[in-house]
C-alpha cells in the first residue's frame, strides 16, 4: 500500500475512534454522564458531528430502562427500512428481541392512503396492535412521533422507550417536543438533526453495553 | 390532533423541505452550481447539516457522468447494507440497473478472515469482478476506497463514478483524499463526515433528476 494509513484490525480502528472522541470531547471540557456516555459517543461514530452532545436528551433512567426492556426480550420497532438494516439484529436476537418495520408493507400503504394519513402513522398502529413490550426508533418520520404521542395520551401504546432522532425541516422539531412531554423513556436528538443512522446508532450502542454487562 | 403542526402530504413536506434548505443556502449568499444543487440539497436534507455545502467535493461533470451511467443500466454497488436499503432500487430498476452489496456474504467474510483483510476490501474486489459498469457508493469503510484506488491505479477496475463519503475518525480523510486523485468521476465528502445515508442521500439525487428529466 503506497498511501500513509494506520494499519489496523476494524475492532480497532472502531476502539480508536471511540478514544478520539472521548479525547476531543474532554478538550471541550465535555465529560458526559457515564450513563449516556456510551449512546452519545456511538453517535458522534455514526456521524462525526460533534452537535449531538448538545443535542441529545435523555429522560432520568432512559438507557437504564431500555436495557432492562431489551433483556427482558422486547421488540424493536422502526419507522424506515434503513435504521432497521442498521441495528445489530443478530445481538437483540440473542435476548430474544426481534426488529420490526412496517413501512414497507403493502396493506400498511393501502391503509394509509385510504385514510389520508401517512404510512409512519399507519406503522405505528400496528406497532401498537403488536400487543407486547417494544422500544420505538424513529428516524425519519415525525407524523410517527406525534401519532405515538396520541396513542400514549389515549392509553393506547405504553412503549417501553422511544428513541425520537427523527431528521428534517417541516414539522420535526415540533413532533420531538412532544414526546419530552411523555412519561416515557425517551432519548430525543432536540432540534432538526437525526436521521435512520442515528436512531440504529442509539439501538446498538444500547444492545452493546448490555452485551459486555453480561460478560 | 391537538397539537400544531403544519398538515401537508409527505410529498408537499418534501418539497416545503427544499424550499427551506434553498431559502437558508441563499440567506448565507450560498447558490450552488446548478448541476451540484440536487445533491447538495438532498444531503442536507438527510442530515440537516449545512456542513456538506463546503464538504461536498464533485469532479468536474460529476453528476452529468453519473446520470449517463445510470442511465445506460449501469449497478450500484455500496459498502452497507444500510445504504443500499435507503437507495431507491425501484427507480434504479427501471433504468435497468441493480443495487448491490457483497458486505454480509459468507464467502467475503470468510475470505478477509483468511488473508487478514477488512470485508470491505473484498467486496470491492467482488465489485470489479462483476465485469459490468458500476458505480461505487461507499458510506461506512475507507478501506474500501483505498482498494478501490489500488484497482483503478492497476488497471483492475474502471468504475462509471464513485461517491466517496465514509464517515470517522481513522483513515477516513486520508481515503478520501485518495480518491480525489483518480480520473474516475467522483463526489467526495471531505473531512471526517458523511455516512451511509449520505451515499444513499446522493445516488438518490441523482436518481430523481434522471426520473424527472424523462419526464
Amino acid at each position: 500500500m503506497d498511501v500513509k494509513l494506520e494499519y489496523m484490525k476494524p475492532g480497532e480502528i472502531e476502539t480508536r475512534s471511540f478514544e478520539i472522541i472521548r479525547q476531543e470531547l474532554e478538550d471541550r471540557g465535555i465529560h458526559p454522564d457515564p450513563e449516556m456516555d456510551a449512546v452519545i459517543r456511538r453517535v458522534i461514530h455514526t456521524t462525526a458531528d460533534f452537535d449531538y452532545v448538545d443535542n441529545l436528551v435523555f429522560s432520568p433512567g432512559a438507557v437504564r430502562s431500555m436495557k432492562e426492556a431489551i433483556a427482558s426480550g422486547a421488540w424493536i420497532v422502526t419507522d424506515t427500512n434503513m435504521a432497521r438494516s442498521g441495528i445489530n439484529r443478530r445481538l437483540l436476537s440473542s435476548f430474544g428481541g426481534e426488529c420490526r418495520c412496517f413501512m414497507s408493507e403493502d396493506d400498511v400503504a393501502a391503509e394509509a392512503k385510504k385514510r389520508g394519513v401517512t404510512r409512519a402513522v399507519v406503522s405505528m398502529e400496528r406497532a401498537a396492535a403488536l400487543d407486547r413490550d417494544i422500544i420505538v426508533a424513529v428516524g425519519n418520520a415525525p407524523t410517527a412521533l406525534v401519532r405515538l404521542y396520541e396513542m400514549i395520551r389515549d392509553g393506547m401504546i405504553s412503549p417501553r422507550g422511544i428513541i425520537g432522532v427523527p431528521v428534517g425541516f417541516v414539522n420535526v422539531v415540533e413532533a420531538k417536543e412532544l414526546i419530552l412531554k411523555t412519561g416515557v423513556p425517551h432519548i430525543v436528538a432536540r432540534g432538526r438533526k437525526g436521521g435512520s443512522n442515528v436512531a440504529a446508532a442509539i439501538v446498538n450502542a444500547i444492545l452493546y453495553e448490555l452485551d459486555s454487562e453480561r460478560g
